[in-house]
């Protein structure tokens, strides 16, 4: 199944999770895989920009969708080289010109996602001219890439405590990204997609994570028309949605979900009687944060 | 119920909670009671610090507890001012000696969890000398907790995507703080604590999110020797716990829940048989993140 996948999450890679032991709560000896967290320094040229925790898989890929996401790299920016350390734990991107990170590094703001440096005046503003294009969105594909993505072998459904971000095509989930913080997910996925020049207008992206103002800004900022989860909402998130025009779907469960923005967008295929109700085997259990 | 509790959730609070309308999976229009998400830009004396996402409720807890978890403000520092701007949505805090809180701003650090501006060598130095004391933690305590703060009223039972951090003392939770950002929620305990001059040895931490590098480090800072969680683990969680000595335990529900540091220090006290497996009403459904 994972097949369909181009990037899928690999549960058996020794340097993702570790045994860890412990004891049970009748007292007895027991033994958790529980994920690795190792920081990644991100280098934009000469200039260090941030620390990241991560599990460290595809750290080009975040390197890249950290800056692009934070605006300090453009999509029009010449990459001529992203070099990683194994060693020192520590990735440069090199871009054919200066950028100007330097003024993005003057403000910082904490919001409820995870974007450490993140400049939310910028985001706001990088927001006035986006529209998205009005995707149409079929049912039926929803509930195929909720079933698909949550049966799919998994960090999470392995050891849990991880977000995971799935960029999908319809009814594909094309490129599956877990972080221990969701917004390394968002961003692996950003980074991919330049690498790759993949199209966003046609994308939906799933993620497991709340529906937050920045997973909705950072959505939008990668021109991904629709944004489904099977978390919740918050107003601020709804509003910009409702401003950019992107689709928001969440509490997706089973049956069922709730759409609080671009509901005209979908198209109302699925045979409900033909959606199975959420298997608690695979139902995604509390992985918050 | 709630009565125990010095500070609850109020889930009644118009300010906190908005209708939003939609649409469901039948395509039928429904109404959803979400989370506000509104910026608290954070004045350390003229030194704006961070602008951060968050419900809005305690801003005078929220802007002490992150300058003391960001090592702006240390714990014999004199404030003798927090004065919050309703209409700016700004809290300043005012100290009689200036402080070293310029440095902090030099570097940054992007945490699995949300702390921005977050000076992760710095937070890792300071644990260098952390021993916390090896308090006693009956597992009678632990469900008693787990059941009175899983079915107290919350914004997270009334409108769900948002975290949840209780400050408990044996069976008795005592503040219980939410925001959409879990890190805001910890950081409105630690200033409440700092507030009322609350000791942190005999206190057990709640926290609905998981239990990262970053939960364990704040909690260690503050002092608390006991941090609990419904989620899971991170592996430098667990050994960063098991370094400063904390007592770390996850994954509780129902009647189970593993103990990955400090496992010596349970007294298992508890009757299982008289431990009621979750209420599918009351179980915390996935907040995350």
């Amino acid at each position: 199944m994972t097949a369909r996948f181009s990037i899928a999450p690999n549960p058996a890679d020794p340097r993702l999770t570790r045994a860890v032991e412990g004891v049970d709560h009748e007292g007895n000896p027991t033994t958790l895989n529980v994920v690795m967290e190792r920081p990644l320094t991100i280098y934009l040229n000469r200039q260090e920009i941030v620390t990241a925790m991560t599990i460290g898989d595809y750290p080009e890929y975040l390197a890249l969708g950290f800056l692009l996401n934070q605006g300090m790299l453009r999509h029009d920016d010449d990459v001529t080289a992203v070099d990683f350390d194994e060693e020192l734990d520590v990735v440069v991107v090199r871009t054919a010109r200066e950028t100007d990170y330097e003024d993005k590094l003057k403000k910082k703001t904490r919001t409820s996602g995870c974007a450490v440096g993140t400049v939310f005046g910028d985001m706001m503003e990088g927001l006035a001219d986006v529209r998205l294009p009005a995707t149409p969105v079929r049912t039926s594909w929803l509930y195929a890439l909720a079933h698909e993505i949550n049966t799919a072998p998994s960090l999470y459904l392995e050891a849990g405590a991880i977000h995971g971000t799935v960029l999908c095509q319809q009814d594909r989930p094309l490129v599956y990204m877990e972080d221990v913080g969701r917004h390394n997910a968002v961003d692996k996925v950003a980074g991919w997609m330049f690498r790759e020049g993949a199209g966003a207008e046609d994308k939906i992206l799933y993620t497991t994570g709340r529906l937050t103002s920045e997973m909705v800004i950072k959505t939008a900022q990668m021109g991904i028309p629709v944004l489904a989860s099977r978390s919740g909402f918050t107003a601020w998130g709804v509003e910009i949605a409702r401003q950019v025009g992107l689709t928001l779907i969440g509490r997706m469960r089973g049956k069922r979900f709730v759409c609080l923005s671009g509901a005209e967008r979908l198209e109302w295929d699925a045979d409900l009687a033909s959606v199975a109700e959420e298997d608690t085997k695979h139902r995604r259990k509390s992985a918050h944060g």
